[in-house]
C-alpha cells in the first residue's frame, strides 16, 4: 500500500492541529492507533492489545509511545519526533506512560482524545500517569482538518472510485439467474484487486438479492438470484488508504411495477441530494433534499437511514448527512449520498455516490449510470 | 461467512458468563461491537461510529442496544433477547441508554467491560445513564470462557491452518529471484481465497525479504528478491471467523553460514516451545523454553518479542506467551509459538505454529516443514 501522505502534508497537518489546539482549551491531543494517527504522523499501526499513542502539542515535536519492537519506524521518520517505548509485559507499561507525562509536564489540564477511537485500555493508563488531567473529546478539532481533503487525497479517492467502477463492470457479465450472492462477492473482490485496489478493502461488499435487499446491512448469503429480484451491490476500493463506497441496484431479468417505481424514486432522490451539495449548504439540507423526494411519493417511512456519511480514510467519518446536523459544507469535504427505500419481504433499492464539495458546487467521483439496469 | 457458533453453544456461553458474573463482584457485563459480542450473541456488528452494545446479566435475557436499522437481526435470534434502539441522531442516543438503565435497575454497582474494546464513545454514554455504576475491566471473565475452545471452534481453526498451508504451497512456485514482496502477497491472498478462506483475512500477510525481514512487523514493499535473501512469510486464513497465523522463513537461492545457523536456532527454539506445551505448564515456561535455546547460542538480545499470543476469533487474544505471565495452560487453549531472531541490516528468521493444548500435551494445527527450504 502506498501513501497519500507526503512529508510536507504531514508536517502541515501537525502544524494545523497545533494551531487549533493553541486556540482551544486543550493542551494537547493524543491519538491511538487508527486513521487519525496515520493521517497526522504518516505511520500506520494496527489497533491491537498494545497501546500505541502519539501526542501532539503546540511547540513540541510529536511524542510517540509504542513497543520497542516498532521504534525503528519512528526513527526512520523524516521529521523530528520523540519516542518512549515499552516491552511485552503490561505491568511495565505505566513506566513508559509516566515518562511521557514528565515530558508533557504534569500540569497539563486537558488533553483531547477521539471518543470513537480511544479505548479504556489507553484511557486508564493515561489517567494513572496524568491524574490531574481531563481527557475530553477532541474529535471536532481533528475532523476540522481531516474533513478538508487536499489534492493528494482527492486524487486517491477519484482513483478509488474508478477502480471500483471498473471492477463492477468486469463482474456484471457473470450476474444472472442462479448466480449466488457469495459468488458475486468473490468475483467482485477479485476484480477489485485485479483493477488496482489496495489489498485491504474498505469493507466487504454487500450483495443483497430479493428479500435480503430489504436489509440495508445484509450479510452475504448463498441465495441464488431469481427472476424479478432486486439486487443491491454496495462495494468500494481502497487507494493509498483512501476509499470509495458506491451502491447500484439492479433488476434480475424483470421487475414489477411497484419495485420499478421504487427504483425511479430513489434515483430521483439521489439526484436531488447531489444537487443540494454546495459550499455553504448544511448537511441536513442535503438529507432533506433527498428525503423530500421519497416522502412525496409516500415511501418516507421506508427510508430508514441517514442520506450519507463522510468518506476518506474511513468508511464512515464526518460529516454525517442527516437530520439535525447543521454543519456547513465546505470545499474539499467528501461524503456519500445514498438514499434508499426498503420494503420488508420484497426488497430494497439504494443508489450511492461519492461526492466532493467543490469551489462552487459538487463533483461526483462515481459515474456509473444510476437508472435501472436489467441484467439477464 | 458461516458461523462456528451454534445456538446451543451460544446459550451455553451466555450461561457460563452469567455464572462467572454471579460469582464475581460485577452485576453485569457489557460488550461493544467486536469478537466477544459475536461470541456470546452469534450476531456480528462492525465497530463503527455507533455504539452497539449487549448487556449480559445473571437471570436476565441479553439486552441489545443498537440502531433501529439493525433490530431485525435481534428479532430473528433463536433465543430470548430484549432490544432497545436509537436512530441516526446522536443527540437522542442517551434516551436509549436511559431506557436500558431502567431495565437493568439503576442500582447496579459494577459492570464489567473489555478494556481493549470499549471506547470512550460507549463509556461516556454508559456513565451518563448509570452515574452510580463503576465500569471495571471484566476481560478476565471473558477470557476464562473464550480461551477454552470447543469442538466447533477447534475444527474451524484446524481448517484455517490447512487452507493457509495449501495456499502457501500453491504460491511458492512463483517465488524466485526478482519476484517482488508485493507480488507474492497478491498471489498468496488470491490463493487463500481460492482454497476456501473467508473473504476477511485475519491480517494482511507479511512478506519481508532481505534486510526488511529484520523488522518483525515490516510493511510489504516493492523490493524484488535477491540471491542470499532471507524471506519471512507470515500469513493466515479465516474459517467461520476463526483464524490461522503461521510463519515460515525461506532462503532465496542460497544462504550464508551465519544466517543458516540463525535459521537452525529458531527451528530448535520453535520445537522447544511446542514441546513445553501441556496442561498445567504456565505461559512463561513456554516462552522460557523457546528463549533458552536462542540465548544459549548467544542470540538472546535479537529475540525481541514474546514467544506467542492466543489465537482464535482475534489475531491476538489471551493467553499471551511471555515472561511474567503465570497463567496455567489448560485443555482447549490455542495460541502461537513463534520465536524469532532479527539481525538489523541483514535479516530475520521467525517460525510460527498454531497449537492447541490437548488433554495430555499439544497438537499443532500447522504442519508445514520447519527446516530451512531454499527456493530457486
Amino acid at each position: 500500500m502506498g501513501s497519500a501522505h507526503s512529508i510536507t502534508n504531514i508536517t502541515n497537518r501537525q502544524a494545523a492541529l497545533s494551531d487549533l489546539i493553541a486556540n482551544s482549551e486543550l493542551d494537547a491531543i493524543v491519538l491511538n492507533a487508527g486513521p487519525s494517527q496515520s493521517y497526522f504522523t504518516g505511520l500506520h499501526f494496527h489497533l491491537s492489545e498494545r497501546p500505541y499513542l502519539v501526542f501532539i502539542a503546540p511547540d513540541k515535536a510529536p511524542i510517540f509511545l509504542l513497543t520497542e519492537m516498532e521504534v525503528g519506524k519512528v526513527n526512520a521518520l523524516e521529521y523530528e519526533a520523540l519516542s518512549f517505548t515499552f516491552d511485552e509485559d503490561p505491568n511495565r507499561w505505566p513506566d513508559a506512560f509516566n515518562a511521557v507525562a514528565e515530558t508533557l509536564g504534569k500540569n497539563v489540564s486537558a488533553i483531547g482524545v477521539e471518543d470513537t477511537q480511544l479505548r479504556l485500555l489507553e484511557l486508564r493508563l493515561l489517567q494513572d500517569a496524568l491524574p490531574n488531567t481531563k481527557f475530553e473529546d477532541g474529535s471536532a478539532l481533528i475532523a476540522d482538518i481531516r474533513q478538508h481533503k487536499d489534492e493528494e487525497e482527492i486524487a486517491a479517492m477519484q482513483r478509488a472510485a474508478e477502480i471500483a467502477e471498473d471492477a463492477l463492470l468486469a463482474t456484471l457479465p457473470m450476474v444472472k439467474i442462479g448466480t449466488s450472492e457469495k459468488d458475486i462477492a468473490a468475483e467482485l473482490m477479485m476484480q477489485l484487486r485485479a483493477h488496482g485496489s489496495d489489498a485491504e478493502l474498505p469493507f466487504l461488499p454487500i450483495i443483497a438479492s430479493g428479500p435480503n435487499s430489504a436489509n440495508p446491512h445484509a450479510n452475504i448469503s448463498e441465495r441464488p438470484l431469481q427472476k424479478g429480484d432486486l439486487l443491491i451491490i454496495d462495494w468500494g476500493a481502497s487507494v493509498k488508504g483512501y476509499y470509495s463506497d458506491i451502491t447500484r441496484t439492479f433488476a434480475i431479468s424483470e421487475l414489477d411495477e411497484e419495485l420499478s417505481r421504487v427504483h425511479k424514486t430513489v434515483e430521483l432522490a439521489n439526484a436531488a441530494g447531489r444537487d443540494a451539495v454546495r459550499p455553504g449548504a448544511n448537511c441536513e439540507a442535503v438529507d432533506r433534499a433527498a428525503r423530500d423526494v421519497i416522502e412525496d411519493v409516500g415511501y418516507g417511512e421506508f427510508f430508514i437511514h441517514r442520506t450519507g456519511h463522510g468518506l476518506g480514510m474511513e468508511a464512515h467519518e464526518p460529516p454525517y448527512i442527516r437530520a439535525g446536523n447543521s454543519t456547513k459544507l465546505e470545499k474539499g469535504m467528501t461524503f456519500t449520498v445514498e438514499p434508499g427505500i426498503y420494503l420488508e419481504g420484497r426488497g430494497g433499492v439504494r443508489i450511492e455516490d461519492d461526492v466532493l464539495v467543490t469551489k462552487d458546487g459538487v463533483h461526483s467521483f462515481s459515474k456509473l449510470p444510476r437508472e435501472l439496469q436489467i441484467l439477464n
